[in-house]
């Protein structure tokens, strides 16, 4: 490329821009470095996760995400910092079951054809499935919901197989045994993201007992992200439907 | 009971006869104390676990048995001990893929009711299905054995789920997660008993991650046994069904 | 089956109730699916785990349970908890010690023969021996509490030894080092369903030394549900006497 | 459907049809129940885990399988084995790196558009990076190699980014701290496949160290498979390049 | 020694004054022996681990220090804590996002040639990687302070890759999955000290994923400090530091 | 025995009296079985473990235990409960900082020789080391505590070593890496009882390293007791020493 | 002890050895620095950890230490190497259960009065419980053994309680579930020494099992050595009865 | 710089050779992807891990690294590889203790000043250590060896105090309880290296609990690397020695 510079065959400004592709420039906070360009590189902004940040840190990212792009996601924000968020940005939206924070600069349009599905296997395990959701609908993909459908029951399951078949990546979260990822996946033919949730108690070691289980499923077409993790499991869907339709 | 035997109330033997019976005597062979008088309280003799024994220790304990009870199990036996010990005893049995050494002086009678199921999930796992399987006869119950119905291909668990139901004890083995314990618990109304195998690798910790999952079951009605424990998952089945035969 | 219906040897009813039988049909509350024919199938209705139901959750679910069974069980409620939906329903009775709240439409009437021993080691076990016992009392069994009886002192255990070993399952609940199972299930020929609990400290590591115990236990006849899970000892104990009861 | 196979609407073969797509049928071998169906339905067959079988089981299987589909692979068989299976079959091929057999009818047609990048850290992750490749073939997709550019020194990394941002799925092998797929998601948009492998040694604890890292990526697009699941991450792979393909 | 007292060549104080450096004398506070001949020795005071102290201990302690140092440090101090011993105290200064009380005679005097780098990975490892500034400095260190160059976004550590290889010792904090030591050890040649912090959830295990990555980093010139140990790594590096520009 | 009462050679109330030394009587409290009995067989009355009772509990044992024991220990007690059980009971002591509550009929008379060392590390361990020092008095021992003498600065060590050397037992608590017993152990020859301590952060797992450390000393002479279990440390030193003095 | 020594009131050879008593020298072998002057201070001689050992270091320790003591041990030293050693050795006794040699200047007297008890609950625990009998006596200790009386048949222990009652100190040697040291600590007054072994499967975790039990054992007057340490809970007993002894 | 290109102010070649200082090439072997330029870089070439290299590839490695540096270490190579890669490559040398085959072009020069002291607890230690004592000496660094000073006999450790003091950097390698670091920390004012063995047995875990104990040592100045890591520690130590003999 320094050749081609030199000779002219390429001139700086192009140059340069190619280089800052591989190094993106960042908006420094002082406490944080944020990652502009990331959009731009990866079809998705920076997703702030919120659980170790104060309120005044929150606002001032969002202040200055805004500038750069038009859908900013704040993930394990606690209801309280929400609320003083709110206050101070006004145009935030605050998804309480998924503790997400969003704001869009225009309604988010569903580009992506087909849809996620979205599977848990009790009642509490909603927050991990709805954060997976909330992320995946933000990318811009149509999220089918199936809740409360574990192997202690397992014709719940089969009564919405139909529905689970049809989609182009399945998040399942469960917790306690985390046996439903493993049904799941002997049953479909599309990559299953399984999602522990730290539900349960005793030898449940707070997540530990899913998590083995799902990383041990005899069936194929799974794959595991971290414990309670709802928002890496609906980015991984969400990029799996995306690239889908991106392609053609 | 002293001031019955004082006053005559009671004989010397008699009171004798009562006390032995919580603190029976014990034939000692230096090496061990054998609990000659188990069959007599429990109904079944005491069980030899062959692991760490020597053939020496084996034979011996085969011998003195012999004196006092019609039917011997050692478990844990592998091949080469079996062989040997064959060839100093005679008048054995060995079972390869369940590792288990028996005697009988005249064949078992099937004198219980009912029977129990032994179900595995995988190929893997039939070693552990067959010493639950054989200790499980041993006692005197039938046994309908329904193997390889692993949850990765769950239509293989129902179309078994008949005779599975059928039983008075389900006994399941599972290495890799161990997810079957809970779906056959969400389907049957017996007691199922859940043995961990150690099938498996990586992430599995030599049957922990399946262990978990049978211990965190969200259906009730399982209970579970030490990891390849075959012969607890058995002896735990026949006793169900055993008692229910003998209550009558 | 199907050819069955086709030559109108099977009316197409009674075929829909044999398909119904495997799959059931479930009320739908939105954050849950309720297995209305759960009793149907196993004798026993569905029961609540109410650890992270919230009030609002825990009345609807009772609503909706006493349109379909004349018994509801909820395990794990806190006393707040309880309050409010004792407000909320009136009729029901919470048991603070077992943290469980139950309706009934009428007593329980003790339907089956025999009973169910719950023993436990130490003063500290009791809320999990009780959440035990009244799940198994639900189920219609009698059941002789044995408390306090732990080997640090091993006589107590021997003075209640008869009343033990005249039980037809016996539950045995110990923290610490749970070694009370050992003992109990050397000296019983029941089965014994053992359950840890999170009682002690430092390397009892919340319950994990009592757990590798029991799973470790030397005495055959021993089967261990997760620490804590009072509900499961309970009912897997209530099972094994109802079955027997049943079957006559 | 009763109904309308009652009316003559729906003729029998039909609806057995429908049914047994949903309940298939199984080559019964005793040790094994083969899923001969699974190729119709999820359009890759069974695959052998040969880690714990026999010669004369996988020999079986492989002839049972040739009925029934045209390319069958076994995994995890060690060189003795696969060298006594070859003289039992003679049409196979063992991939010695990956130790994996396979047989094909005819040769692999690349149908798939697209390829998959599997990439590894260090020398010694090349058995399971090579699994993962060996089996993404065997299922119709163009694999790229890229080997040896572990985080120590990440310029090899950059090296090789072009071909890996090509890729529509990526697979990521590395032992030790496992540090590799946390940098490859922060620079790719499309789905990164994490395997740890066991290499490394004290507290690494077998591909632990590896796994947790992994599982707590800071990058969003990872998830993970067992430790040394080769398979399982090329066949996720594999499934997400084939669908894109697939749904033109 | 003993026959040079014994002879005149060493008079006693010079005999006590040797081996008084073997064995300092202590300040006796009855709950703590302090040890006020550390800074002679070392050429720096004991350092106050404030976390379980009460403020009474601590205000004692820094009384009688005092008396023995012109500098003193107390890490791990609450805000509360802070507040009330400053009320006592006076003149001491409080460093709150580093939680550290310190007070000084004189004013720090940069003594030491050379610099020591503090590398964060995320915001949320601030006060680590500033509890490990503020005893650099304090040590008599220059401390070059990069924040948030996790390895998610590799090109904002490339951004600042000068002034970190500029440094004689290279403190990088990081929780999560600890990868940035691995990173940074590959492209420098000076001594890293990883600190893993316990920032994260789920499979991170409060920083054991942290932790096991940067003791399995597979670039050499890198050692690990406990978790969350800005402290150890602080001082470590400023040890390294000193001990360059002392020997000259 | 029992010929022996047929025969008149035994009383009946002797035999009774041998028998029930085998099996003492209790006193029944409902939620507690009191071994009243104790003192009588082991020197030392029953200990009450305060941290799972109630208050309630707490003065119905000390009232139901002043009616048969001359002193009455009660461990684990909080401040608020020990406060409120004062009101009740008015004539009970409570250590602080050892977290005990203790009751004499009369003042302890120190009736044994020699004496019991008490060391620990640091500041934090006091808890601990006075649990320990506290029962050791309570059972007529005299005790030297030796406080903050941790392996970080071993002159401290050396300069009690002659107090040390001359306990008939020595305790020895620590917290962090628990290394202080492996250097004691190797410099006396009397047995030592380690104490690990939850005191520590990190890789420190609320007292583990600790725990491996002492378990692992390379001195002889070393055993261990639980975590932060400074009341059994205490009872066994005592044990001990008065084992050594009730001889003569 | 300066000043005296320069006044005369000490003469310097005096003073050396008071202070040798606190540096002992040692004996240099390169390859280990030998602590002969052990005795001397502790009242019994190095003991040699064979494990890593070679053949040619252990004849060379033995060698050395003949001339500084009339008593040498070497500890787990395997079958094939003591028999090399013997050869070069001549005249030293292999003791194979415990895995020990020893050598003896003259005859062990016994010269403790009192005796200790070695208990174990299974024959499996022989080796371990031989290895801790053994050392005790070479300490001049008399020993009763008292082997297999496991939980799972109490009577065995009942029917021995007499002579582990008299016992100065109890070793008490356990593996699966350890519950052994807990009935025994209920039942006597002396201190016991409880030593984990590593028999056992599945969660029996290589001794963690019986290790937890025994640190977490409700009944007072119970330590615990490292799983498999017979020589460290045989020194600990053999201490407490020699000290005993001694005292007189 | 781009721009400097453009105008000629830079030549091309210039420009390159400032890139590929910041990606430096690398030799493609295939299995490997050597870092020729490490060397330049960071002032020492690549080193070889061993443990899973093939013969061959070790052999591979040698010739292609002898074109680009004048000196080799291939690191946890055993005897059987390391004989028969010197019978391909003659002139290299095997450390039998160390397990470390080296080629150096000409001898090694001590170009350093100071020396690094390596410290070991015990005989078992050896292999570590002298493997972290022969990577240091490779680096040029003169060492000081003092091995078999562990806490139990801590008056060797005192013995050699003054020569542990003089290094500018001190490797201590312990395993057991892993205390030996703590002590020394204490003792001197230079950064302390601890590296944990897998030496011990039973609740050491492989090492493990030295890891613990040194990653929570309670004396500042000291940091950790992997168990058994000796090559890390030796690095290490030799960095900090060689940077300050290069700094003048």
């Amino acid at each position: 490329m320094l050749s081609m510079v030199k000779s002219g065959e390429l001139d700086v400004e192009e140059a340069k821009a190619r280089i800052s592709a591989q190094f993106p420039t960042v908006e420094d906070l002082g406490f944080a470095q944020l990652d502009i360009e990331r959009e731009k590189r990866t079809g998705f902004p920076e997703v702030i996760f919120g659980e170790q940040k104060t309120v005044e840190q929150l606002v001032a990212i969002f202040q200055k995400l805004k500038q750069h792009t038009d859908r900013i996601l704040a993930t394990r924000v606690d209801p309280e910092k929400a609320a003083e968020a709110m206050k101070s940005l006004g145009d935030i939206t605050y998804h309480d079951q998924a503790r997400i924070l969003t704001w869009f600069k225009k309604p988010i349009l569903k580009v992506h054809e087909g849809y996620v599905a979205v599977v848990c296997a009790g009642t509490s395990d909603l927050p991990v499935a709805e954060e997976a959701a909330i992320v995946c609908e933000a990318m811009g993909n149509h999220v089918e919901r199936i809740y409360d459908v574990g192997v202690a029951g397992i014709h719940r399951l089969f009564a919405k197989l139909s529905l689970i078949r049809g989609a182009n990546a399945v998040v399942v979260a469960a917790g306690m045994e985390g046996a439903l990822p493993s049904v799941v996946g002997g049953l479909v033919s599309k990559p299953v993201i399984a999602v522990p949730t730290s539900i349960g108690y005793g030898a449940n070691f707070q997540g530990l007992s899913a998590l083995l289980s799902m990383l041990n499923a005899c069936a194929p077409g799974i794959a595991v992200v971290n414990i309670d993790n709802g928002f890496g499991a609906g980015y991984y869907a969400g990029l799996i439907n995306k690239n889908r339709s991106v392609q053609k």
